[in-house]
């Protein structure tokens, strides 16, 4: 009930705007909530996962940097970028998927020793973002054992397939 | 002595890669720092600006959201980002500027009561960003105290005034 309550506050801080960044696409517009109510977010986020094992947040470009490098903080580990194309210098590992609104394609720097992590976004909807990540972290030798987004929009999974469980802050039936 | 000793052992963790994005430039891939000096670097920039009266962290997309949002997690304040065209849903502030290799658009939310910031990104080239990031936030009620930047490149600077003093770790003259 608790859980419940504190998941109903931080709703509050987020506003739906329909047709954005095209028609039929309701954004989910996390600023406020960025603004106003970020510590706490980050700290429900952070006892979502277990992190004694954990060497690194791995975050997705741009919303799953802010709160997967918060995150890191939080839990005193390192940060590892995944990037959107054309911003990493070769080499790196790539892996192209569909989106709600389009394709796009993914990029991260491999590592010479494996790591354990946690992987960050802010919004998942379709899960082609999370599972081309999920691609990423395997080829660039990183072991995912947790995954944290803030909004987990159920209803538009598409063969969402993830070996670790998904937490969300905000799941949204 | 110490800071210098301290900021040489960051430097170690940054690699030049030369003609990226584009022939000319000089990247600065800060990739193995964030993966393995990520608090530490956190807690030295963090050190530099007095958080008293600050209400939130601005951080400038993409990198600029990484040490942003870990920095208003250390200080336990709220995060505002500064974004590239057309990520934010309107109504927003925008202001178009010219860097080191073509032009560019940034945005930011307006605020109804005015606010106190810390400005932050990973590098400050010609200042270009930067400036267009100081005007966003007069134009959204943010009043920035101090601006913090991971590598400054004070050779790049071109017809640079900011009303507050930067703050770097790795200033290169």
């Amino acid at each position: 009930m608790k859980e419940l309550e504190a998941a109903l506050i931080l709703a509050d801080y987020i506003s739906d705007i329909p047709d954005f960044p095209q028609k039929g696409v309701v954004f989910k517009d996390i600023s406020p909530l960025l603004r106003q109510k970020f510590p706490e977010t980050v700290e429900r986020l952070y006892s979502l996962c277990s992190w004694d094992e954990v060497d690194v947040v791995v975050g997705i470009e741009a919303r799953g940097f802010i709160l997967g490098a918060a995150l890191a903080q939080r839990a005193a580990k390192g940060f590892v970028p995944i990037r959107k194309k054309g911003k990493l210098p070769p080499p790196f590992f790539s892996e192209s998927y569909s989106l709600e609104y389009g394709e796009d394609t993914l990029e991260i720097k491999g590592n010479d020793t494996p790591l354990t992590a946690v992987l960050v976004d802010d919004v998942l909807a379709t899960g082609g973002t999370f599972q081309a990540a999920l691609k990423l972290c395997r080829k660039a030798n990183i072991q995912v054992d947790c995954t944290l987004v803030l909004i987990d929009l159920k209803f538009l999974h598409q063969d969402l397939e993830s070996p670790v469980p998904i937490h969300s802050l905000l799941p949204i039936d």
